[in-house]
């Protein structure tokens, strides 16, 4: 019999969500249900809305956006319709006025009629397509919340949000570096490519064995580290603004959507069945008699 | 000396929009001020804008965003920071509880302080790149309004958000249907690769000589007429909410941006000397010791 965490690695994504919900799982996500994309989750009052939508799409790189639901409700209906985002994550954090206040494991009493939540890609997303071109990616074999730092390289504002860029980080071998690189840069729903900057101190990271969020992880000698936008910017730009109330995951601790990773490398909402979003392929037959 | 719409085939995006705002161009800009990205205008007022914006990203390939200005003010600090939205398009159509009231030069007058603008790609950007890579393009040639179809695909609603796609159509002839795909899928905030559908009456379309918008283009015998989401698309949706008050631009008569044509190919807003979006391309060089 497996533990826990090796059956949620094979798991499909409502299983693993339904061990979320009866707080079985209130773990990280890292390496959880390979081949699905997860998502970031803020949630914010309506009045907060529109400048934060207004964020993302100014910085998306950092800030892409999966779904938007109606002010008030839970289940969303692209990414995941049987789920309940009020419970299906492992792990929530409050803020009040801009200031983490409790870490919970059920948002519920804080789900407001007019709280509106959002969806944001994730990078674990592309780490299941890094291990299938043979890059490692170290956080994910240690089911561990990756490292993320809060650089000094500044987000476009809007008029009540600012932050400088979260990023996370990957140690990966020197000779793979450009590997990575074009196995992400695909995923326009999951912050894509990596960052060009060729040190942590160019992002102005003082210390890489010192993270802001999640755990440290040392770089063997022949390893670099590499950078991706991290959505930790969505919430930090959304708290910016003080808003009264805010919800997201903990950092590491992520919504499983069910949408298949390949889904994050293309705009549309991936909607089994859907027409309008199913585009030629280079090469295709358009038109014709 | 040549007659204006030449001169303005070369002029430069601020020059073009100064001509708008005197009202000596109030014609189409198709093939105007090639190289420069053009794109529609949605102004709505701030009740509707989130959901909106929900619309669009649910529906990414018709509805691209390029830029939501904060409400009340006219001017695209990212798109083109020398503009001013109410004036600088050739023509506007102006919309009461969703239906159309008047036709006007000047869209001063219904910028109310609660109006939000939003800016959305359109595939006369890609127009430039057609070209340049051998595929005719008949609507800028010929400087029409492109001929752009109402469907029956529908897109994915939102509560009070519904309609069908819109398409334009640009013959194309039969050898260079792949390269007109290849040319045009890239472009992500411009409706990016034509739909796959293998004929008009799969869309739904009666009569390919009876567009909904812009004017008719015979087909020659080689010729197949290539379909591509077209932003009018979110003009519809917005309308179908019926809001008090909606402006527009008059099909075909886009806003012409200061952004090149390749910054649509790229979900970052696009701006000059900001790190944040310079993401590695390819092979790229990151990390390092």
């Amino acid at each position: 019999m497996n533990d826990l965490p090796t059956q949620l690695a094979t798991a499909c994504p409502s299983e693993f969500r339904l061990h979320a919900r009866r707080r079985a799982w209130t773990g990280p996500t890292a390496g959880m249900v390979p081949g699905f994309a997860q998502a970031n989750l803020v949630v914010l009052p309506r009045a907060n809305a529109l400048e934060f939508l207004r964020f993302c799409l100014l910085n998306w790189a950092a800030c892409p956006v999966l779904e938007v639901l109606p002010a008030g409700t839970s289940r969303p209906l692209v990414s995941a319709p049987t789920a309940d985002l009020r419970t299906d994550l492992p792990r929530y954090r409050v803020y009040r006025d801009g200031e983490r206040t409790e870490e919970v494991l059920d948002a519920s009493p804080y789900w407001y009629p007019d709280m509106v939540a959002v969806l944001l890609g994730c990078s674990f997303t592309a780490d299941h397509a890094l291990r299938d071109a043979g890059v490692p990616v170290r956080h994910a074999e240690l089911r561990r919340a990756d490292p993320t730092y809060m650089t000094r390289v500044p987000c476009l504002p809007t008029e009540h949000m600012r932050t400088d860029l979260l990023v996370s980080m990957r140690p990966v071998p020197r000779g793979l570096v450009s590997r990575a690189t074009e196995v992400t840069m695909g995923y326009v729903r999951a912050h894509g490519a990596p960052l060009s900057a060729r040190s942590p101190a160019e992002l102005g990271i003082e210390d890489l064995q010192r993270p802001d969020h999640g755990e440290a992880m040392p770089l063997g000698p022949e390893e670099v580290p590499m950078f991706w936008a991290c959505g930790l910017t969505a919430l930090a730009a959304a708290l910016s603004a003080r808003p009264s109330l805010v919800l997201s995951h903990a950092p590491g601790h992520m919504f499983i959507t069910d949408l298949p990773h390949e889904a994050l490398t293309r705009m549309d909402a991936a909607h089994a069945g859907h027409a309008t979003a199913t585009q030629a392929t280079a090469g295709g037959s358009v038109g014709g008699a």
